[in-house]
């Protein structure tokens, strides 16, 4: 369907972003004298007053609780790199419509006219009291940890950076099933993740938690390990629990010799005999977009299972199947964060979301289709925010 | 229909309000892979380079230029005051759904948790790229018009405080219509304006944009005038471009005497000999909620045409009359600014809402409920964006 008004018309992408892919709706009646006397003036004054009398009320009387803000800066907006505000908003209204059509949660796009730190920190904080949580997105590293860092301290509802731990839950929930088909147990198995970025990091990190025993994470110089001078503190302080650990050092290609696990987070290429030199049955996710880091054919030649972050080959690593079930459940508690505990609560639910008698090397993720997983990922974050002490309702109130 | 899990449960206004009024809809289909690589990745990437290379481009393939923040600190919420950002939110989620109710206008509530006007210019400055204008609502005075004024010099898109404008043009209108049906001439007016914040100041501004030849506005101390030492520098500028001209000054009581128009944006009560003593053929706007500064009744006795801000009596000055259409008018045209001219043009077409021969002194306002209002504020805010220079293209080319 050409609409000859706009100037890419014709061009199926473009047709369909024509105004926008998002609209705001009235959940009242707005028809006659008595439908505005409830909704606005005189009645909601009584609304405003109790509130002004006890702010816990808002949890009940406002979209504030189910509503999250989708906030970036432009600079890391997926592999276009800092491409600016406006640039970035197609994105952020996908991700919004992506909350809550497999979340059910209410999601603002709010493109951020600065790239300074502070100023990002301290407008976010200033937004707080419009949202029931803050996903941060798009924003590049090592800027996007202390962001994330401060404003969590700072704030009482939950600040996540989806391009950290979204990819790092699903990262995790795709090598739980992979190790399972594999026979491994997480503590004996080797994995090089290459990438530290804001992806790469996170990865690691929910690995460790999640008991991998034998990391190695691989920037452009090497692996990171504490005798590089030339180290960041957030890399500083992975080496430490990673690479330090088994005193592993040098190129891409030192480590990957006999590793189980390659996790590429990173873009650039690993060429095909680096990936031969792999133990046997080894595990390759390939998740830089568009171009994995091994092609997938040639990564088929040498792993027994290979994912990929794009939705034209078997196991998808999506974001998708993480973000809406995240703040889902932790709105559902009220969560006042999101812990490493709903973290990999999620990624088990993810991964419990394929019955074990389906999984095969070409299923070891769900569909981002699967409709079930989001609720399965929603309730065990919220069991999960309960058994961590951040849950502050047993039940949500609200109409959904 | 009682709803039991909220704390007033069986209260209709609660009831109503449980859960919040607003939510967010998707407007594309995202039911497969091939509508999620349109309106997600892969496909997105494409809009996202294309903005990237030309930011006109998010006009047409974004939600922006349909999209206005509703702004507040909470400081002057209603007649509540200053109730705060959480308190204040009901009143926004309602703006922001009449926006979309009366003007097809996306409407998103912004609650801030600073009242610092630096903080806010700045926050709000940084959330420009998201918005195709910005009304701020419910910011006391005198802070509102620094907030307003500044934010107007730093951005390229509409900025409009309602509490001052979109009152002004509402009162407008019906002073326009009051004074055809007692053959008056604007010129030849004498008006008494109590109040002088946001208001006050807006209303007097737009009177004498429309050629009103004799203010008199009056605060706590009595009548503006420039021999007052106390004046603030808003007040000042006010009093200069009113009372000084007719050498007015005192109290209510001496400028009410003889005058044809009362208009109270004050609150307060004005007693009954001091209404008595206005022209013949008096107009009284008493415009204070819930509470008019001239019980009606009183009023009635004293003046052939009365209005208030309430719902329940004939007349009802309510800003929706105004800012649905006005933003619908600046954002179809692309406004850069919403000038002088498009105000007096948006309060014309609504007081031509009504036709001549319906006119009546309790028939000098259209009903909200009117909704060929905002469509026709809209096109006259249009067509006075272009004829001021601020329109940036002739048509919307959003479906709407």
């Amino acid at each position: 369907m050409a609409t000859p008004d706009h100037p890419f018309a014709g061009d199926p992408v473009f047709d369909l972003h024509v105004g926008g892919k998002m609209e705001v709706r009235s959940r009242v009646a707005l028809a006659d004298r008595n439908d505005l006397s409830l909704a606005y003036t005189p009645g909601v004054a009584r609304v405003c007053e109790a509130i002004a009398a006890d702010a816990a009320l808002t949890q009940y009387y406002t979209w504030v609780p189910r509503t999250v803000a989708v906030v970036t800066d432009g600079t890391a907006v997926l592999g276009l790199g800092d491409i600016g505000p406006a640039a970035a908003m197609p994105v952020m209204e996908g991700k919004a419509v992506l909350f809550k059509e497999f979340g059910g949660v209410e999601a603002v796009p709010i493109c951020l006219a600065t790239t300074e730190v502070e100023e990002i920190i301290a407008t976010v904080a200033r937004l707080a009291p419009s949202f029931g949580g803050i996903n941060l997105e798009d924003i590049s590293a090592p800027r996007c940890f202390e962001i994330e860092a401060r404003l969590k301290e700072m704030l009482d509802i939950p600040v996540f950076h989806d391009d950290q731990h979204g990819t790092a839950v699903v990262a995790l929930a795709a090598l739980t099933n992979a190790l399972t088909l594999t026979g491994r147990d997480p503590a004996g198995t080797r994995v090089v993740i290459s990438g530290a970025g804001a992806a790469g990091v996170a990865v690691a990190r929910i690995l460790l938690n999640a008991g991998v025993g034998d990391i190695a994470v691989v920037d452009r110089q090497g692996v990171l390990n504490s005798r590089r001078p030339d180290l960041t503190p957030v890399k500083k302080a992975l080496a430490v629990d990673t690479a330090d650990r088994h005193d592993r050092h040098g190129s891409l290609a030192d480590v990957m010799a006999g590793a189980d696990v390659y996790l590429g987070v990173s873009g650039g290429t690993v060429p095909e005999e680096v990936v031969a030199s792999m133990a046997g049955d080894a595990i390759v996710f390939a998740l830089a977009n568009p171009t994995p880091e091994v092609p997938v054919e040639i990564a088929h030649r040498h792993a027994r299972i290979v994912a990929t972050g794009r939705s034209d080959y078997p196991n998808q690593i999506n974001n998708v199947l993480a973000f809406p079930g995240v703040f889902r459940g932790a709105l559902d508690v009220r969560a006042s964060a999101i812990t490493e505990g709903m973290k990999l609560a999620a990624s088990v639910a993810i991964a419990g979301s394929i019955p074990p008698e389906e999984l095969g090397p070409e299923y070891v993720v769900p569909s981002v289709f699967n409709r079930d997983v989001a609720p399965a990922v929603a309730a065990a974050v919220s069991s999960a925010a309960e058994a961590s002490g951040v849950a502050r309702r047993r039940q949500a109130p609200q109409r959904v």
